[in-house]
């Protein structure tokens, strides 16, 4: 099968939840996912619900612990350069059709890696896997490399009155 | 925990894949949940995964058969009808925390209920469930209606190349 590069963007809800619904779907059909979550810890209930799929997903988690910082540290640079290299490895392997980098435009934006070294690995994607980016303010190269972007915009959104995230709904 | 009203709409991909997403993290975070698709079947990719997940999903299919159609049947139209007082049912039941309603905004569309009809079932919302509408061309109503919504606009698309829908990434 043929596959394709996809980035969902934008300043809206629903670009992780996208890439979850993605990794069920394609665990549904039989395909091996690579999730790997950069800028954020996996949230337990995500992690609980993909150790659910099974053998079928391998999740890992590198980068910085939040979205809430001004400057990320060497350490987390170091880990989300680590985890960028591993995703390529498994993308590399013929051992994954779906490889998952989500939140990798953050991590782009906040300089953990740049956007060449996600570019590089975008231009290495075998022909026959698919690859998911996420995040929103997706570079321009990063758009003009992919096959199918989706803007997640927001047009109303309840946090603005204040609600926390809750267990399960949001992390 | 307070439930809210999130539309996801829009005419770019995403939008039955994060109703799958936010189904799975439910499910890890022990939330019951009430799946119906209006207006497509259930592709096996999607019901194979979240048969994985158990007990928590149950998964309901009414409506259409397929979104390539000009004027419904009555047979359709009763089905729609059907699934979304069960919908209605299971909300006001106290047993599950998420209803999600695939597609039924196509379904308002496409007149196989009524958009007073789908208003009716969002005011009688108990405070306590969560309730994901989704599908193209939200009505303004629906909108006004929501607590969250999310417009998934399409940037790029393949499909624009001709790529036809493969099992375990589209459907």
């Amino acid at each position: 099968m043929k596959g394709y590069v996809q980035v969902y963007t934008g300043n809206g809800k629903g670009k992780t939840t996208a890439a979850l619904g993605l990794a069920l779907r394609a665990s549904g059909a039989g395909l091996k996912v690579f999730f790997v979550q950069f800028m954020k810890g996996m949230e337990s209930s995500e992690q609980a619900a993909l150790e659910k799929l099974g053998d079928l997903i391998t999740l890992k988690r590198y980068g910085a612990a939040s979205f809430i910082m001004d400057v990320p540290s060497q350490e987390d640079i170091a880990s989300a350069r680590e985890g960028l290299e591993e995703a390529k490895q498994a993308m590399l392997s013929g051992e994954y059709q779906v490889i998952v980098l989500d939140e990798a435009n953050v991590a782009v934006q906040y300089n953990l890696f740049s956007v060449d070294a996600l570019l590089d690995l975008i231009r290495a994607k075998p022909d026959d896997v698919e690859l998911i980016v996420t995040g929103r303010n997706a570079d321009k190269m990063i758009i003009e490399a992919a096959d199918l972007v989706t803007e997640m915009k927001e047009i109303k959104h309840y946090y603005q009155k204040g609600v926390p995230a809750r267990a399960g709904i949001e992390k």
